[in-house]
């Protein structure tokens, strides 16, 4: 790889451009026109928000869909696999837990260059430890071999969930002026990024054995850690008054808040400092800070956005969910986008 | 490529290997052991049927993964998209429709080597064309760009359905020795078997641009035909009692039918003869009948297992239902499996 571009690294030299997706996506958008009559499932979200809900009949089911990306080619890299089978589960279980819906199934859609039972049963225990974080069992799958369509293989799932009796769905409709923004930790890059860390990998010539300065792990292994699973967070939270809106921090990273409402500003002025592999991301990669804050999840995987009233209650609730490390890390004022004062970031839209 | 190889062309010759598959998937499944408890969904149906079954609150909701797979290529190769974005709804609404499901849901999974609104645009219509067929909305969807992933695009969705009022899943228990088998015809191909009709292409060097003998519609677009949707047909048929069994006839050729009931033997006796792109696969490609009736559907992408009596009542819904051809194409008697008598083929298992 050549020297660091002008203006540093950013996600779109490296392969993904946000706006590009953003037209292309509008292209298709515009040609699906049809709208099915209601006998045939009425949906209450047009896509966009993270997960689609239609209600049927006397339920209504949310249903989202993604996959783990190029970090399957760091997978691959180092021979191991489970980590991103347990992304499988936990990129789309952490969509349904941003509208607050409860796992009831996944299907596992896999297409791989060559078949191998060794990396399959390593896909399968993790995706076993994705199921068991998230209370959520495995209703079937699709497994393609398609050596003339993919590389490497290409690990995506879908995950339904639903609303039990008296929840609503959190669609962040209720968001405003004077709540609190909570943020819960990260794992690290969940499965984020990974096109813009490989190639600083492979621009720095990085040594995924040994663990970076100041890491614990050996460097490939922290970039391959599994997404936390926010499944018991949300299950906490959602049924619940003070609960206005709850996000997903992946792809896009803190611009994510403003697909809960965009007629609010979230100022993050409590948002922990870059530190760990982000810290290295931004030091050794020369990535500017507005890059950083919109591709990686900066430390925070999961947020919650509630009344600011009972705030040491809550915190007291997601401890004991789990997240005894949740804090306040902004809050809604007035105005639109998202703001990160701590480096002076001001975003408008989701992309 | 070179000469035929001894026996034939197979579709283990040609890259997929249905014994590796059916390992792979054990040693992945072996590894999920995982249950969720009751609160959070009880499946009805494991993986192995069409559609997963799981039971949320008062409604059942069927779900199920496809991609195009490598029916892409032809897409890309002729600049013709509409066609499989058909064909992403059409793979997974027909799996609904052979457990009697009524679609209410599609998410769409792209990953992408690059952009081009252009193709987006091609992709959308034609999975508005589908999603009208199908009678089902579109509640969102991934659009993965990585080109160190896919050499081509890897078109998947998954579709979600549900069953109305009074309707209860068809999973084939009801099936007996006695029961006629009604075939639907396929519109071609459908998108099966096509990384063994590329290496057939490639051997014999057909001119995509060109009819074969016979053939009114240029090779390459007689190839590329979209998938025919069922829904109509298993809407019209699914919740009455004489309905045993649904099936559609998509990877695994003839063997889908033991996917219905593996204690009985469905004889095809009256399957139609290998006509049109099917006689051309065996003819020029010299593929053995065994293989291809357990690649391709043969000429019937949809069948009906019934109780024997009415059946010019159920002839007479199902040329209503959009299907004048559909006749009875077999039976079912004693023993296991799927005979082929025209052929003196016999299969035992789905895979």
């Amino acid at each position: 790889m050549g020297a660091t571009p002008p203006g540093g690294w950013t996600y779109a030299r490296s392969g993904v451009d946000r706006t590009s997706v953003r037209t292309a996506l509008r292209a298709l958008l515009g040609e699906v026109r049809y709208r099915p009559p209601p006998s045939h499932g009425r949906a209450v979200e047009g896509p966009g928000h993270y997960a689609g809900l239609v209600r049927v009949g006397r339920e209504t089911i949310a249903i989202t869909t993604d996959t783990v990306g190029t970090k399957a080619l760091l997978a691959e890299e180092l021979g191991a696999w489970e980590e991103v089978g347990e992304d499988i589960v936990a990129v789309n279980v952490n969509d349904l837990a941003a509208v607050g819906a409860r796992p009831c199934g996944l299907v596992d859609c896999l297409s791989v260059p060559s078949l191998s039972p060794a990396v399959f049963a390593a896909l399968g225990r993790g995706i076993d430890r994705g199921l068991r974080a998230a209370g959520c069992g495995l209703l079937g799958g699709e497994t393609a071999v398609v050596p003339d369509l993919v590389k490497s293989p290409d690990l995506g799932g879908t995950a339904i969930g639903f609303f039990p009796r008296g929840r609503r769905p959190v669609v962040g409709d209720r968001i405003r002026p004077g709540d609190l923004v909570i943020g819960v930790a990260s794992s690290g890059l969940h499965a984020n990024g990974f096109t813009l860390v490989r190639r600083l990998i492979e621009r720095f010539g990085s040594d995924l054995a040994r663990p970076r300065p100041g890491a614990a792990l050996p460097f490939g292994r922290e970039l391959l850690a599994p997404t936390r699973i926010y499944v018991r967070i949300s299950e906490a939270m959602a049924g619940r008054p003070e609960t206005h809106g709850l996000a997903h921090i992946s792809g896009g990273g803190v611009r994510n808040l403003v697909r809960l409402n965009s007629r609010v500003a979230f100022i993050l002025d409590g948002w922990p400092r870059p530190e760990g592999i982000f810290h290295w991301a931004m030091e050794a990669g020369e990535v500017a800070a507005e890059e950083m804050y919109q591709t990686f999840n900066m430390g925070i995987g999961f947020v919650l956005v509630v009344a600011p009233a009972h705030r040491s209650e809550i915190l007291r609730r997601l401890a004991r969910a789990g997240a005894p490390e949740a804090r306040v890390v902004g809050h809604v004022a007035r105005g639109k986008g998202v703001e990160v004062p701590a480096f002076g970031l001001r975003y408008e839209g989701y992309d």
